[in-house]
């Protein structure tokens, strides 16, 4: 049995997951495979670069966001999957050291019309630093399962 | 200098690129790193999942998208970054051993209004696999600088 579902996530409801550590390491292994620009790569040249100095790859920062997504309770979820982001903002570099939290809040909660076992969640997350500055934002419709019957007692 | 400025991304404007080869091993070690769900990880578990099969995390899709942009034009652009995505769409899985390409269209382009070295270039990007299904759409507004004078010539 999943420990969430589809009836939890009502409007308004929200989470918070973390914190996450982020190191340099991994920054530049991200940017290495996937986003191989200098200002994600190299100090010296990110220091002359919009960043002001080395920062994540917005891929990254998504890729990091959707494991503290699975650890804090997708993957304990009747998640039912995503086909879509409605938006990504990226509003701060994430910086070699940033403990990133994540916090998670339901804008709406619908049932699905064609299909009874299933419902649609529009959720908002935003990722903050160790300064509770806002350095991510993403907007997505996730499907979740419904709650049998018998897990609803 | 860059090759690509401002000024080469008019409405209209399109290219493509790869074709770029997804591995069973990379789906894997991505899904490992940064979406443990059991359909990017195996195979027996993906068959059940709502994919019917191994696919790779729709992350993973955007990160070899984002190289594939690195490696068609962007490392050798006068990019100022792009702070926000419109939208992504995951439309079909993308399996192993699929060849991707990626074709890129021009939607608008207009010069900044506060910075003159600078211009924005609303683009659609495209991901096909080998079928020519497309797998992924985004629609992100990217900040180059404008061609210098000298260089224009």
């Amino acid at each position: 049995m999943a420990k969430f579902y589809f009836e939890d996530f009502q409007p308004g409801y929200t989470a918070e997951y973390g914190p996450r550590l982020v190191t340099r390491e991994e920054i530049i292994a991200f940017a290495a495979q996937y986003d191989p620009q200098p200002m994600h790569l190299d100090e010296v040249a990110a220091q002359k670069s919009m960043l002001g100095g080395l920062g994540a790859s917005g891929w990254h920062s998504c890729g990091i966001m959707m494991r503290m997504i699975c650890d804090g309770f997708m993957l304990d979820s009747a998640s039912m999957g995503a086909g879509t982001v409605e938006e990504v903002r990226w509003q701060r570099p994430v910086r070699p050291g940033d403990r990133l939290t994540l916090r998670l809040t339901v804008l709406e909660a619908r049932a699905s019309k064609s299909r009874p076992d299933m419902g649609i969640v529009r959720i908002r997350y935003e990722m903050l630093n160790a300064h509770n500055e806002c350095v991510m934002t993403m907007v997505t419709p996730a499907m979740f399962g419904r709650r049998p019957a018998e897990a609803s007692s």
